[in-house]
């Protein structure tokens, strides 16, 4: 496989394209973004773990029957995946109260949810990515009724796989987006990336917090943090 | 019937007790406010003219199966209704993109939407009446998934009755806001207002706003436009 022209840089990841139509070279960079890009800085070994991170989950999620767009490993930073056209959502699914959600609603940080919930927000930059309906989807024309449903099945599907595997590590899983993707045939399958930058983690015992969030509130240590999770995960069989 | 004890001053109108446990004495004030309370203002006529409007839309819908809270007309400025216990929701249709929905999702202002569509909002101005989704709802326990399911029902039935009327009389019925109350046999029913304080109104011919854009956009004789859309629905049969 060759690796060709950059075909989009976005805040965490290059996506280049190769010899073959249908695959990308993604490679995951050390940038942290926060708040719409307002917050940036550079932290090193972060694109590594990342891209190891994502690696793991996805081929965990394929072995438990989640379909998604990860092909292989191919650098510490680098992978490749099925190219897809994104369906310009993210899917966010949440165990508990956090971030914009508690926020929102205004409800304590970490407050437990009754049951998951699935929310939808539009993948805009320019309009700040809101919340929004099931009907906005719909008469946005975002997605057909049948594949929203579809990613909200697989969105709690992918809850259940995640939280059960964080907690056998002594992790909470709190919340986390995904985006999924259509590829040429038309199938719906989940794409882009599942890392400690896309999911809240929550250490069982004492309450770290070892996601993204300790960049967002300033509370050092990101990429040991982000690191602690690769441990924690290398040391299981997928 | 004796007008009791202020029970409640909102922005809007004044709720007065009476000597029926059931019943309240509603005033519909003068006062106009937008933007959450961050602009106000007095407009001398405004508050009979809600009043009369919304005595003529709540006689309206009740004639049509729509039943509500909607009592009599005792003054130019009041009417009694019956007592419920609202649910702290804003129930939104809309037809056309407009206002928020405009902003939120970047579409031009009237947009026509391919079909009505309900939003559901937190009544709660400290977290500034924040868009939810049905999820919320639930588990923030708002209101049951039958009450929510419900309400959707009326609120398109509302938006069809209206929109009727509204098109005879040459107005264009934009979007409107709904609430509801659950009455001492634990029935849900239409409460508040239906007026071009809670509603958006355009003319047909014209495109003339003729609801509260007036005011937040500051177009000028705001009451004069309430007006025209009272003397519209006078000279009609309910
Ligand atoms: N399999 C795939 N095929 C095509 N595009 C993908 C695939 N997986 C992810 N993407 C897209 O790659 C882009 C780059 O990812 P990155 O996370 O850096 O973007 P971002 O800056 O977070 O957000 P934005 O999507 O607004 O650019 C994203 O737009 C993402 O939707
Ligand atoms: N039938 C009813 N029984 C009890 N309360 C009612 C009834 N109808 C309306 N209300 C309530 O009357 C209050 C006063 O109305 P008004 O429109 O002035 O309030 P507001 O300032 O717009 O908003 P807020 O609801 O935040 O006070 C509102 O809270 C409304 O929910
Ligand atoms: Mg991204
Ligand atoms: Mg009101």
């Amino acid at each position: 496989m060759i690796r060709g022209d950059l075909l989009y840089e976005g805040k965490a990841k290059k996506l280049y394209r190769t010899d073959d139509p249908n695959v990308l070279w993604v490679e995951y960079k050390d940038d942290a973004t926060a708040f719409n890009g307002e917050k940036k800085a550079q932290l090193a070994g972060k694109g590594e773990m990342n891209n190891r991170i994502a690696a793991f989950f996805f081929r965990y999620l394929r072995e438990n029957g989640v379909d998604n767009h990860f092909l292989q490993e191919v650098s510490p930073t680098e992978q490749w995946v099925r190219k897809v056209t994104i369906i310009p959502l993210e899917v966010v699914v949440r165990n508990r109260a956090a971030g914009s959600m508690a926020k929102r609603l205004g409800l304590e940080e970490g407050r437990m949810l009754p049951r998951p919930i699935v929310e939808f927000y539009y993948k805009n930059d320019e309009l700040k990515d809101p919340l929004i309906t099931e009907d906005h989807i719909d008469v946005l024309g975002l997605a057909t009724v049948d594949q929203r449903e579809e990613m909200k099945r697989i969105a709690l599907q992918v809850n259940d796989l995640l939280g059960k595997k964080m907690q056998e590590l002594g992790v909470t899983l709190v919340d986390f987006k995904l985006e999924f993707g259509i590829d040429p045939d038309g199938r719906l399958i989940l794409a882009d990336e599942i890392s400690p930058d896309t999911c809240r983690f929550w250490d069982v015992k004492t309450g770290k917090v070892l996601d993204k969030d300790r960049f967002r509130r300033d509370l050092g240590n990101v990429v040991e943090a982000y690191r602690e999770i690769w441990n924690r995960l290398e040391g299981t069989t997928p």
